[in-house]
């Protein structure tokens, strides 16, 4: 880096659960004047299209069953592009400091002296159930909502704490389903409290699967409930039931739609 | 209601935790078509801008000390304007499933028979806590977010599970505090875990107070924090001293800045 060339900014911005519609304007307003665009993949097509069309758009996602970039390639991918003078907006899947790594980053644009910004989005955790017909909290159901990872680094998930949760939202479920619903229940969660399963939240191909705790990881099993899926549990799942307009009004999925899921690569 | 006449719709929306260019674009479009914007006190003057030039107004928040509406008013109002035929946006700060009262207001419409959706929102919990840089996750640090409230109706905070909980962000902390950070210490986390209060979280006049978990009510009180605000407990909240770009860029309070908090009703 040349002395008089002057340091871009990097903005790690949330872009929501899926549903393009859920962008923030700061979101749109950054995409439509960044110089670069690093994105991961659980980012709608439709979201890109935010972007200017000379901005270079730098994909960091897991394509298939491939690799991810490694976070260290990401941070470092930031800062090259913020040190060649550019506004870079690094767009992360639902808000960047809920299991996003944002935090990571920004440690990395902090060490290296690089101008940055963080813009929160509307999280998944949230939006996921709500577009189920889920309400996370409710006036005398539930006064609280847990947001966890079943995934973590070198670290098992405090399950007896968990279990405790009046609303439990278990990000990353997918994969290791069976095990986070024995071991809730392991921990005392009853076996038939409500819990569900949000398959692509907000996406246009959405699905949800209800059951009890006890069967929730095999019927999710037998519906081949793919990534990215939420587990939601605890009581306020059976609100559900009372608010059949908000589930009914999801529960077409057009060719058009299943047209937009193909080329957003969950299929 | 003549028969001839056809219910209109109400959007159940999250305005974002303030700052105004944290509404989603799906808010800013029905808030450009909608007849009534039916809204509560902690919405950003800047936000009903969004709203078309005739669309009435209907304040239905707390002034000053005074009264807020009864929920069974706003409920009965939502559903009264829907049954002349309008499209009504019902504006709620944050997200309408985290604390919103959302899922009562949607119940009502249920059972009404009005046509309604839910717009979530970026939510205050996961927004001001990113304002005062303090990532609520990050790898290594905190596997798990609790949101949770000091007021329930009925019933108090299961303090023993709130004290467990890896970040906690506590909402409406503001005239509870001292029972809050006591009862927390009683359940067993450490006096000295890491603490914040967020008052009026991305807001032009957000301030930030840190403190030991034990020393963070009496510090509130000496700088007479006001509503909202939010109180950060965990670890994740020593990330602020790593984070100092964060926390410079909102360091500036200007004149034109005090003047929309004495607006916003905050002063």
């Amino acid at each position: 880096m040349s002395k008089q060339h002057v340091n871009g900014k990097v903005y790690l911005v949330g872009a929501g659960p899926g549903d393009p519609s859920l962008l923030t304007l700061r979101a749109a307003q950054l995409l439509a004047v960044a110089d670069a665009v690093v994105y991961d993949r659980l980012i709608h097509p439709a979201v890109l299209k935010h972007a200017r069309a000379r901005a270079r758009l730098l994909f960091v996602g897991k394509e298939g069953g491939g690799e991810s970039v490694p976070q260290e390639e990401i941070n470092s991918l930031l800062i090259s592009q913020a040190r060649l003078g550019r506004s870079v907006v690094r767009l992360k899947g639902g808000d960047p400091f809920v299991f996003g790594r944002g935090a990571e980053e920004a440690l990395a644009l902090e060490a290296a002296g690089i101008s940055y910004e963080v813009v929160p989005g509307v999280s998944s955790g949230l939006a996921a159930p709500a577009a189920a017909a889920i309400p996370v909290t409710h006036r005398g159901v539930s006064g609280s909502v847990t947001f966890a990872t079943g995934h973590r680094a070198g670290k098992a998930p405090d399950w007896a704490h968990l279990a405790g949760a009046e609303t439990l939202v278990l990000f990353m479920a997918g994969s290791r389903l069976e095990e986070a619903t024995l071991a809730l229940i392991a921990a005392g969660r009853a076996p038939n409290t409500p819990a569900a399963i949000v398959e692509a939240g907000t996406w246009e191909h959405q699905r949800v699967i209800e059951a009890p705790l006890a069967a929730i990881a095999s019927r999710a099993r037998e519906a081949s409930v793919g990534s990215p899926a939420l587990l939601v549990v605890g009581e306020v799942v059976s609100l559900r039931s009372q608010l059949r307009s908000l589930v009914e009004s999801r529960s077409v999925v057009s060719e058009r739609e299943r047209f937009l899921k193909a080329e957003a690569g969950h299929e």
